[in-house]
């Protein structure tokens, strides 16, 4: 049954999902993309979730009285993971309740974690003229009032001229000990930084004003490499085919950045030849290819990467079009397909602050897993298949509008679309639910079989055990009879897809156990585990859980850490001292092959059976 | 009358002068161009100068018996300031012997000065193949075997094909930390690089091998600029008044470079593309017209640089024919007219590691002079214009074939010519041996007027008093009588010439004293004056010192240092702590400008008055 779905707005009214009723403000927030902070798992322990409903009835949980005060329930104050959505709302978030704010830049005040502190910045200056008294070179008087930095010897050229013709003043633009830039006039408070997440499908620009350290416009846009393969094995296999498809394809992506920069720019009434410094986290592929290095080796076993440090890399070189003098920051690699994003993601979660051992788990079509234990890191990438993203399942799609995205089974099954339509098919969140609810009802079976409406449970409801059905030999379950969805087709599980789900889960889980194993640690060592990526957001995590895609541990320890990877490059465009920061944990990371283990092949096999129960219940996801 | 003149050989057979009876060896050397060690100032007590006779009768002086042993006499061994030549002789000249050995390159026992360690060294690689146990990045494995350096961009996107062609070996081509170039197989052994004396009328080129630290080929020719004029200001005016003519100074500066690199690398057998590096030391205005930097400002008050720190710049952008990585070196520069030469010369003549109040002067057009005391050095420059080099003397010539070089008066008129040839004038060295004699037998006055042959001494000698002439208003002495010169013309000292050199003596004492008085210094705090360059080399200690130009202080004190600007240049090419110690001594040198003393023109108008004694006599110029 498509239930009344219940619109929930945020950012005074520029994002609204549509949730099932009972749904809580945390998982609508995910859903809407704002990652709230959870250092208790979403117990409604620790307060940091705090909200305020600023239109709508929510009534206070008893969880929220516990924290909040009787005039902050009455001014609207609601803990995002107890209070649940019952009528449409709209909802306030304070900056400091976002994942996002753990690791804020610093504008001025203290306490935080990331001073604000470019590679880049500008320095007007205005110089006395040369005089018998101050007779010092055109080089040693700019000196004396921008700092000793290296002058190029390009601009070396210029400068006497420059100065002369600007009545000795200027701005100075420098990088990192050098100067990069001479710009007429007091240019000082114009400078600007791109930091791109570099995703496989879809490309994201931020644009910052590196002055203030405020984010100025943010777009997206579709990777236009998709054209040559969906995912980095198509397009590697292509360039190994053809001697033009690097070019081409680096070219597409960098026409697809210079169409960001002009958007970005356009919308924050900035300068193109304003942005001085440019920020890329991607994955080992997309990395090499946006730089023209040959990915070649990664399409063969042992799988080698050009690179592992951070480049940096001229961006006229590459063809952007922006300052002449910028530079492209390309973060550091760990190895194989362990790539730049991974090592960004552990940046924003603070890996390096890790005390106790410490999960990170990107899911995707590729699953980036990093461990961090004794102040080491163990990393590794497991092909988990595109099942997450709903392909090769018979009805699934992407999370996009008219996708099933989540799934409830009570006596009847409720289910929540995206963009608040009739549902098309299932994207993978909907999958993983359907799944955990069979598995609970005892339809699915350990090993994954479906089981027959013969088979299913003396005590299944009559309503759920006639949604079983067998055709042509398949076995399925129906989740939305005909009449309800947008192609009169009814919608089904089938036994297929739950084999893809296995095989999924199982690289994910295989992968987490083996790196467990290797620092002789159980899952229940482990004291939190970060879910990164745009899909990990919109998991239920005690569904993730009971298919075995995450750990056998306590909901709390699990927390939601948003798209880590592209905050990790934004700290890199605006913080020196974090582009630091990601070397010294790229040095500090271990690339662990899967592949190389013996054992993985038997852990893989047993990763696929699904467990046989489940250890708690996340009260934030209950509904 | 022209004495019959003796020819010395050096450097077995490659150099031979020819000298005045009388000579000694320690003078022929100089004239030769070999600079030997005299720290006690040719005094013949340290024995530093230590050479050994070939062929030839050379009686042993009595000097020579006191510092060495009857065997190594026997051995045709002599101190070079001691020993006079009275026949033709071989001298062989041990390298300890020589001034460059002081600071000479170390290339493997110890005990010296400088440890050769260029800036650029050379790697071969042989890398394990990629395979599952060692699949680290490209970048990775290659630092793994040359050490982490920094791999710039446009290399880095070689790499990896590079590798993949050659087997996974090569050899790579670093400099400072970065990776400059990569070839194919084994050239590890061939890295040369060049160091550039860039002078206003000559350029000379030395081809260093930079793995052995040997010289190994030297070349010098005239500087094509001046065709733009003979002096620094004649070519700053050109530039000032022409669009053009920067950049055409600047492309025959290059193509002179080109055309040395050429005759070096053929005369020793090496191939352009493997000089990685070259390092020019010259005079501000010679600098900046290499680097096409304007040195328009240095043609008026305050006479401004474009720069003051060592430039690095790329040798491509210049236009010059060898490696396309290579980097080009030009030294740090001090202010107005005193330049890299000067730095330079700083450096060759180890002026940091002066402990006493020391003197370094380098006398040309411009002359520099250097004051090392309590850590510090103020360094000037001081317009002594043309005259040393022969020109504006009536009957003046550069120091070439057919010059008088040296000149002594007794009853009669003693002369040594350059080339052995029939005279045709006077050079620099011998208008001051001129002066300097007369002065002494008081036919030049203290204010520089020639007496008539009735205002002469009594006591003068009658063959003197002859060769007192009055012509046209004007009086002159005369040095050759027709029948004894090429041209058949009589060749005089000229009163005029007299003033022209009092101008130039004043400029350089002028500033000397200015220096000293600043400091708080008397010429007889000075531990030591040090000469440098071309001319200084030539001169007699004695008569520059009896005319004014050099302090009155004992002539132990006054040593030569040979082309000291040179020789720095040599040591900045062979060891990057070199020029480290470079950029040091030109951060604590302080450059004084004169004009701006009120004090200067009185200074000036006094240092013209020629001294009224000497203090002593040399005995190794005596003759």
């Amino acid at each position: 049954m498509k239930s009344t779905e219940l619109k929930v707005t945020f950012r005074s009214g520029r994002t609204s999902v549509y949730v099932l009723p009972g749904t809580t403000i945390l998982e609508a927030a995910g859903r809407a993309g704002i990652i709230l902070q959870t250092p208790c798992g979403g117990n409604g322990t620790c307060g940091k979730c705090r909200v305020r409903v600023t239109s709508g009835q929510c009534s206070p949980s008893e969880g929220c009285g516990r924290i909040l005060s009787d005039d902050q329930i009455k001014q609207g104050f609601r803990l995002a993971c107890q209070a649940r959505v019952e009528n449409h709302l709209a909802v306030d978030i304070p900056r400091e309740s976002r994942f996002e704010a753990k690791v804020q830049i610093l504008t001025g005040d203290t306490g935080r974690d990331v001073a604000l502190g470019p590679v880049v910045r500008k320095c007007y200056f205005n110089l006395d003229v040369p005089s018998r008294r101050n007779a010092s070179s055109d080089v040693g008087r700019l000196k004396a009032e921008v700092g000793d930095v290296e002058i190029p010897f390009p601009l070396l050229r210029r400068l006497s001229g420059f100065l002369r013709s600007h009545e000795w003043s200027g701005t100075a633009v420098l990088s990192a000990g050098r100067m990069i830039g001479l710009e007429a006039g007091d240019t000082s408070v114009s400078a600007h930084g791109l930091a791109v997440d570099l995703g496989t499908t879809t490309i994201v620009g931020t644009l910052f004003d590196l002055v203030s350290g405020e984010e100025r416009a943010v777009a997206s846009l579709m990777n236009p490499q998709v054209g040559y393969g969906d995912d980095v094995l198509s397009r590697i296999f292509r360039i190994r085919e053809s001697g033009s498809a690097l070019s081409e394809m680096q070219q597409s992506v960098i026409r697809a950045l210079n169409g960001l920069v002009q958007q970005l720019t356009r919308e924050a009434g900035a300068a193109a030849r304003h942005i001085y410094e440019i920020v890329v986290a991607g994955n080992s592929t997309m990395q090499q290819i946006l730089c023209g290095l040959d990915p070649s080796a990664l399409g063969e076993t042992p799988f080698v990467q050009v690179f592992d440090s951070s480049l940096s890399v001229s961006a006229t070189a590459l063809g952007l079009a922006v300052n002449p003098a910028a530079e492209v920051f390309v973060f550091p690699q760990v190895g194989g397909f362990v790539g730049g994003d991974t090592v960004s993601g552990m940046l924003a979660a603070r890996m390096d602050g890790a005390r106790k051992p410490t999960l990170l788990v990107d899911i995707g079509t590729n699953g980036e897993i990093v461990l961090a234990h004794d102040g080491k890191f163990q990393a590794t990438s497991t092909a988990a298949g595109p099942a997450f993203e709903g392909a090769r399942i018979v009805q699934g799609m992407r999370a996009t509008a008219g996708a099933i995205e989540k799934v409830v089974i009570r006596d009847d099954v409720l289910f929540n679309v995206i963009g608040n339509a009739p549902p098309a098919g299932l994207c993978g969140t909907a999958l993983i639910d359907t799944v955990a609810e069979l598995l609970r009802l005892g339809i699915i079976s350990e090993s994954g079989r479906i089981r027959s409406a013969e088979e299913a449970p003396s005590d299944l409801a009559a309503s759920l055990r006639s949604r079983l059905v067998s055709t042509n030999g398949d076995i399925g379950f129906l989740l939305v009879p005909a009449e309800g969805t947008s192609s009169r087709e009814p919608i089904y599980l089938w036994q297929k897809d739950v084999r893809e789900l296995q095989l999924a889960m199982g690289a994910i889980r295989a992968g987490v156990n083996m790196l467990l194993r290797r620092a002789g640690l159980g899952p229940g060592d482990l004291d939190s585990v970060l879910l990164a990526g745009a899909f990990g957001n919109f998991i239920r995590r005690s569904n993730a859980r009971r298919i075995g895609l995450l750990p056998q541990i306590p909901c709390s320890r699990i927390r939601f850490i948003g798209n880590a990877a592209s905050l990790g490059a934004k700290l890199a465009l605006l913080s020196a001292a974090e582009r630091e920061r990601a070397s010294v944990l790229r040095g500090k990371t271990e690339h662990v092959d899967l592949s190389l283990d013996p054992g993985f092949q038997m852990e893989f096999a047993e990763a696929m059976i699904f467990p046989t129960c489940d250890i708690d219940s996340c009260p934030s996801e209950r509904m």
